[in-house]
Parts: structure tokens; sequence; C-alpha cells
């Protein structure tokens, strides 16, 4: 039977009480999709005790970011969770999480002015504040995050690094629809069109990794294939199209054996986000 | 036999492998003297396993800070760790702690901009930034500092706090000479008339406390108390002497309850600090 656990005095009195064996982690917004299950059922498997987190942090929302509107929907999630094998689940309130002015504040001045930083001033500072308080009340042996916010793992693997959390911080493959488009909490608020016309960015990613795989490592020539069948195949707004190197983000002039072809495409109520990496000696998926 | 450990991993191994029960945990810079035998002897007391650390952290130090003369005696220091009773004396290298330069920046906006952080840009932000790597590393279960350095301590609490640390901060009391001068590692750089005057540092603020006793409420002519009979009977230079509440280090038009009397005074050759904190309901000592 999974536990809802709404203060860190409490979970943290669990875990303590519990012989939990080695903590795998997954800490998340909520209003889970297949893309959270598959974290949660690698935590289920590779731990003796699975923990869960639903948290929409406020520190990470710049002013004019959908924190009010960013879907909720806690007796699900908590359903699917529980179905997911994870045996606590920690919710906790803003006011348990922050509960005067903090004193600290936390900047990650690498691998943040790209891609979705860009536009997203102090968010990544936001994640790892969260985070640096979620893994001390959860002290995992195990955190799990999705690959397909590639740029919060990177940063989430140089906070960690940094500051020696006792951590292993594990990448997990997108989870994508049947039709490739990469799940997502505010796939919701796509219009029926836009829904229809989402897997292209997907799509276009691939085409340009083939362009890559042909043997094209400049990286404007592999961005443009992509940005021209968004444009021509969306009604989406393109925020970016970037090729940068992995994990550390940082400009290419030519493209070497591992870096990340990532992109962010607005539509009326949603912003997607979708990546790939590219492999120099890997054979196309 | 406590052993030497250098390496961040060595230890992480060496803790896992070992059954260490409740860890206590002495950071320090070295140079030890017997405030520092002091802290050891609460962790040895109070814990399963008692872990010192030596590192002159480069980050708290100022570009015009004395970094590199700061006293070092590796051979001695192990001695006397050994002698309180530490099991594991943890001595890294600048390299091993600070292997490539950080993504992460730490800033303690609160509590910092009084007291010796005044005259200390960024000091702070050093010494949260190396606590958090070490207390990541050797995961205590209780961390002791020393009440001589007061602002040092309520920044610490303040930390762990609002980054919900699972460790017990525990401070402990000045030790002092026979003739009251504060402990210090940097005592040494005083002549000898300097070294006979210090001690008014602590008279001063005892003549302060014994105004503050008769019933004087109103900061400014309790702090005139101690700057007087510092100016008066040494050859220092006063950098400051504050009163504040404590722990939140807040300015005070009255002195209430409980409030710090803290004082830093520079000689030719160290600058050296001492504090009191004011009760009202207690008996003066």
């Amino acid at each position: 039977m999974m536990e809802i656990i709404r203060t860190p005095e409490e979970l943290q009195k669990k875990l303590k009480q519990s012989q939990t064996g080695e903590i795998g982690f997954v800490p998340t917004m909520g209003f889970l999709h297949e893309g959270h299950l598959s974290l949660m059922e690698r935590a289920v498997k590779e731990n003796q005790t699975a923990v869960a987190s639903i948290f929409v942090n406020p520190l990470q929302f710049g002013p004019n970011e959908d924190f009010e509107s960013y879907p909720r929907n806690e007796e699900r999630d908590a359903e699917m969770a529980e179905q997911a094998g994870i045996d606590y689940l920690f919710i906790p309130s803003a006011e348990t999480m922050y509960p005067k002015e903090m004193s600290i504040e936390l900047h990650m001045k690498k691998r943040t002015n790209v891609l979705c930083g860009k536009s997203r001033p102090g968010h990544f500072d936001g994640v790892v504040a969260v985070l640096a308080k979620l893994f001390h009340i959860v002290q995992p042996d195990r955190a799990y995050f999705g690959q397909k916010d590639a740029q919060q793992l990177a940063v989430i693997q140089a906070f960690v690094e940094d500051l020696n959390f006792p951590i292993d911080i594990i990448g997990v493959p997108i989870v994508r629809e049947a039709d490739g488009l990469a799940k997502s909490s505010r796939n919701v608020y796509l219009s029926e069109t836009e829904r229809a016309e989402a897997p292209q960015i997907y799509q276009a990613l691939k085409a340009a990794e083939k362009v890559f795989a042909k043997g094209e490592r400049n990286p404007d020539r592999i961005i443009a294939a992509a940005v021209e069948m968004i444009n021509r195949s969306t009604t989406g707004t393109i925020d970016y199209v970037e090729l940068l190197s992995y994990p550390e983000l940082e400009c290419l002039e030519t493209v070497g054996q591992r870096a990340i072809l990532a992109a962010a495409v607005k539509f009326s109520k949603a912003r997607l986000i979708d990546n790939l990496i590219l492999e120099a000696d890997q054979p196309l998926q």
C-alpha cells in the first residue's frame, strides 16, 4: 500500500523508521503521464523503496509563466503512482516547503543560458533549490529524471557533481505517443489541429538527424533541416532549435562525437519541447 | 586508530563499509587549538563515529585575505585529532574538492551584511559552498561549530534550515585562555605587546554586558562602553562592535530578550573576533 505524506518531518520519520534499503526517488510536478510512469517503474525496479513527489514548485516559474494554470489532478496521480509501485508519495504544500523567505539563493552559471534557460531566467535556479530540499528530505540513492527535459538533466548532473550529493542521477529515455509526440503534461492544452501537427516536431528532429547521419557536421545546416520542417508542417512558432555539446551544452562550430539537437515550439496555449542526442558512432534508431 | 583520508571517494567508501552508527562531524581549517578540541570531544561523546576535516577553503577567502599565509601544521593537527578520539580525519586537497570550475553559486542573502560579513563580501557564500560539499561527503547526523564564530553559526543554521539538511547543527561555547582571550588559530600572529592587550577585548564585552545587566537597553550606549574600553586599553583598531538580534542578526532599536554583542579588532598581523550573547533573564556569568 502506498502512503501519501504531506510534510518533510513526517516523511523523514517514516523513512527513518522503516527498513528502506536503497531508495529510488522520482520528483515530479504531478499530472502524471506515461513518461513519469517509466521513471517510477525504473525506481521501483532498481531500489528496495521507491519515493515519488508531487510539488508544483513556485520558485521555478517566472512571473508570466503558467504556475497558476499548471494542470493538477492529485487523486488520479495518486492512483497512477500506486499502480506503478511507489511506496511513499510526498505531496507537500508550498507553505511546508517554503515556510519563510529563504536566506539562500542558488544560481546555476553554466548549462543554463541556452535552450529553455534563455527564455526562462531563474528557472533552473528554482529547480535546483527545490531539489536540494527534496534530496535532503528523501535522501535517495538514485534519482530519476526524463531525458525529455534534457537541459534540466544536464543542469542537475552538474549540480549534484558540484556539491558532491551522494546520489546517482539517472536519465530515462523519452516516452512518446504512438505518433511520436513526446508525452507531456502540457499536451492537454493543444487544440485538435495543434495536436495533429505536434508530432512533426519529432519528425523534424529525425529529419535533421538523418542529415547528420549522412555526414553533415555543420550545426547550422543540421538545424536548418529541422527548422524548415517545423515551419512547413506546423502552425507553431519556433522558440528555438539548437545544437549543442552534451551534457556541457556549449555552442559547437562542428558537431563532434555527441551533441543534443533540441527544439521548443509555441502553440496557442502550450509550449512543447523535444530533443534527440546525436551520436557519431551510433546507428540511427 | 584514527585514519587520515584524502579524497571524497575514499571517505564515502570507508563510511559506507563500516558500521558507523550516528556520525558527528567537525569541519575545521586546521591549526587546531583547544577550541577545536572542545568541538571534537563533543562529537566523540555524542556519536558512534566522529569525523573531522581540515581544509583551508580558498572559496571563503577574499583576494586580499590571508589564504596563503593561513597557518598550517598537518602533523600536529593529526596528533591532536587522534588524541581527541576522532575516527576519520579528512584532509582533501583543493584539487579534489574543486576539480573544475563550479557551475553553481550559493549566495546567503540574510545574516551576512553585518559583523564580519560587511568587510568580507562573499565569505559566507564560500563557507556554505564548502559545507554543502562536506555535508554530502560525510553525511553526518550532527555537525559542531564554535560560538566564537557566532555569525558563521547563525548563517549555517539558516542554510541548513532553508535546504532541509538532515543534520543537527550544534553550537559549542567559546574556549578561552586563562586570561580570557578567545582561542584562535590567528593568535600566533600577535606581537608580545598585542598578546598582552588582546584579553581586553573580552573584558570590554563583559563591561558592556554589565551595563546591559544594570538595565540599559539602548544598543548605542551598551556598544559605547565596549568601544571605549577597547580604544583605551589596546593598540588595536576596532573593525566593528555591534549589537544585533540573535540568531537573526538584525539591527535593534532596543535590546530585547536575546542579542549578540560582537567585536572585531585589527592588530598589526591579526584580526581578532569575540562575542557575548546578552540574555535579559540570565544572571551574569
